[in-house]
Formats: structure tokens, sequence, C-alpha cells
């Protein structure tokens, strides 16, 4: 196949107890992912969930930033003894951890000299050459540490901050994706499927999912590529083994 | 530190284009790292999410199989082009892919030989010394190989099948959980809160959680042991300084 297009991908690295016991429910994995694809056309193809453990930490900040192009990592960049990314991140590179002059102003300006306390002054402690994500919420930064982006754990300030990650990013090609819903069972039209994805094995990834909604059981087809004319072709298809199969179609 | 108790952990890999892209939110992290800690006393140590690629699927079960007690893979079981979960695992563990004879006679039953078609036939297609893990709500059955426990990506057929698992599993000792909400901001506790993670490091692990809720600021300390005795301690010590410093503690 030629390449037709530049593919960017990332990796998500939750880091917090309190998504791997079940006692949160992660919010961010799918936040991010959807972001990076629409708006910067950049593909997540693995995530990991793992625990506040230095060791640990920094033995996935080394696999997956090779790995990958881009890691986002989210959780422990707060003032708390639980919050140890950002001194493992050091590691991992082998830089200093140190006081960042500017998120170190940026924190005093905002809690004022009398309340910058040492739980607060952690939160300006980076790796030595990070570059900062600004945050518009609640003032402590993010950093970006090579090719590694370090963002908070708590979903509203992650928000709030993530178009502040736009200006490190190299843009890939946007995935589109297309739903077609059919009222049928995922074996009624296994075999076809599997002859459509291969007619486009090089350009489209069509995935299957079952459902079972208002009491009607029904396959949720999504086929995704980054060129829309392929994506419109497929579709076609489809429509067209629903046609023969005698499917009806629906809008969810 | 003397072992008072035996540790069990597992590993969790969702196989899925669907919530890498962040189609779907996942739900079934919480439900069975919650389900293994209550019911089993399995702590989930590592979560991966991953796409639907055959290579991608081998090197990570071989590498989680062989790092935690247990695997639990959810995804790709079912009867369309895009489950390759099965046959991925044979693979992964150098075993023949092949027809398992009862949940080949379960789906036969269940949907008559009739209708009984090579989609579904697919389903009771495993890796040759599988076991199988039934599902009281579908039929297709789950299975374990070796150390790895395959379940359906489908968070309401999973529920159903958990339960089905316990007979495979070696218990350890469940974690127990306690959390106190205060009505403080963490970097007013964060060093005291050091002193008692350190007091208390060898049995217990004290996470810090900030909130934003009906227009009030919190942070839940969340300790977390085996050792219901040393949780109340800490406890103890926690409501203290709570005290101390003029904090008032509440219920969520």
């Amino acid at each position: 196949m030629k390449k037709k297009f530049k593919k960017v991908n990332a990796a998500i690295l939750i880091i917090g107890n309190e998504i791997l016991s079940g006692r949160t429910q992660d919010k961010n994995i799918a936040f991010i992912s959807s972001w990076l694809n629409s708006k910067c056309g950049i593909s997540v193809n693995e995530v990991r969930i793992i625990p506040d453990i230095e060791n640990v930490i920094i033995e996935n900040i080394r696999v997956l930033s090779k790995k990958f192009n881009y890691v986002f990592t989210t959780g422990g960049i707060g003032p708390t003894h639980d919050d140890i990314t950002a001194q493992s991140i050091s590691k991992a590179f082998y830089m200093k951890y140190q006081f960042h002059r500017e998120a170190y102003k940026i924190l005093e300006n905002y809690y004022t000299k009398q309340k910058f306390n040492d739980g607060r002054k952690k939160m300006a402690m980076m790796p030595s050459k990070a570059k900062l994500i600004y945050n518009p919420s609640s003032a402590a930064p993010g950093f970006m540490t090579k090719n590694v982006l370090s963002l908070p754990g708590v979903p509203s300030i992650l928000n709030s901050m993530i178009e502040n990650c736009k200006e490190y990013l190299i843009k890939g090609l946007k995935v589109h994706s297309t739903t077609i819903n059919l009222y049928t069972v995922e074996s009624n039209i296994s075999k076809q499927l599997a002859e459509i994805q291969k007619k486009y094995k090089n350009y489209i990834d069509i995935g299957s999912y079952p459902f079972f909604r208002l009491g009607k059981i029904g396959v949720s087809i999504v086929s995704r590529s980054t060129s829309k004319v392929k994506l419109k072709k497929v579709n076609q298809d489809i429509k067209k083994l629903a046609k023969k199969k005698k499917i009806q179609l629906f809008k969810i």
C-alpha cells in the first residue's frame, strides 16, 4: 500500500490505585482518545493503568515513550505523598527533579506568598527539561518531558487543560468513523462482513459490536478510516449486504 | 515485615478498538476489579487496553501471564472477523486452536442444529487445553487457558458470567478500604498525611483524592489494607489530624 498519510500514535498511562481498585470509574481514557483523534489526528494504540509505585511508573514510561510518538500520563501530579509522577518521570529519563521557575511563579501568584506552603511548592517540582502545560482552572501546570505529556487525574481539570497540549503535538490524519446499525445478530452476517473487511483491509478497520437495548437485539458495524471516500464505499457494501439478507437498518 | 497474608494478584487485558478509540466507555475494568477484590481477595495490579491485532494480543498475553497470578481478558470472543482472542491465545501458548467439544454441544443445543452456522461454530473454537467458563445469559462460554480467563466484552454478559470464574481462582486476603472525607484542600494536610503513611507503610496504602462537588472543595482520604485493625488505627490518626487542623469531616 502506498502511504498516503502520516500516522501519528500515542499511549495513555493512567497512574492511580483508585482506578485499578475499581473504586473510581475512569473517564479520562475515552476523553483523551476522542480528543486526540478528532482534534489532532492521533490514534491511541495502547492504554495502561498502573499503581502509584515508582519503579512501575519508571518502567512503563521508558517502554511506552520508546514505542509510541507520544505518551499521555494522568494522575499523580498533586501535592500529596502519593503524587509521584514528576519524580518518577525524572528518574525514567535520568533528569534532575527540581523546581520549574515559571511553574513556581505561577503557583506563588495563585496562592499568594503566605499560603504557598510545602505541599503546593511540590507541584512546581518537575523533570529538569519539562515544558509547561498551562492549567486555566486550578493553576498547577501539567508538563511535557521528552514525548511524555503529564496531566492531572481529576477529569474536570484535565479537560480544561487538554487544548494546551496542542502546541506540542505533530498532527496526523484524522480517523473518520461511521456506524451502521442493523436489526440482526452477529453470526448472521459474520461471514460476509469478513469478506468486506478483506476487500478493504489496507484502508479500513471494521468492528462489529452487538448490543441489547429497549428489548431489541442489534449489531453496530463501525468502520474507521482516514479516507472518507473509502468509508462511503464500505458502507455501500454493508447496506447491500443488509438488503440481500433482508435486515432492517435503524438509527439509535 | 512478616508476611501475614497471601497476596494474589491479577491483570486485566481489554481487547478492543472501540475502547481504545474512545467510542465506547469501558465498564468492565471497575466491575472486574471490585469483584476480584471483594469476592476473591485478588488485587488487580495492572490493566492494559490493546487493539484487535493478533501480534499485539500474543505479546501481551505472554508478558502478563508470566507477571501475574491471573490475567482476565475481555472482548474478542464473538462470531465475527474481529474476534481473534481465542486464536491469539492459542498461538501465545503454542496450543492448537480447535473445537472444544463441550462448548460445541452447548452452542448446538442453544441455537438448534439448523441455526448453528459457521459464525456460531467459531465461538466453540478455543485453545486446545481450555476449560469452560459457563455463560448463563447467552450460552457462548468463556474459557480459561493456563492462568488466563477470557470473558466477553459486553458488560451485561460478562457480569452474568463472573461468578463462574470463582472455581478456577485461588483466594487471597481481601483488601478492605475506608474513606474519610475532609472539608479541606490537599496541600493543607499533605505533610502530615505523608507522615501517617510513613508510620503505616508496611500495612496500609493511603490515597488522597480531591473533588469538587456541589460547589464545595474536599479531599477523600482512602486507606486500603488487609488488616481491619490497622485501618482503624490509621483512621484515628487521620481524625486526630483533622481535629488539630480544625477541619470538618463529612459524609458524601
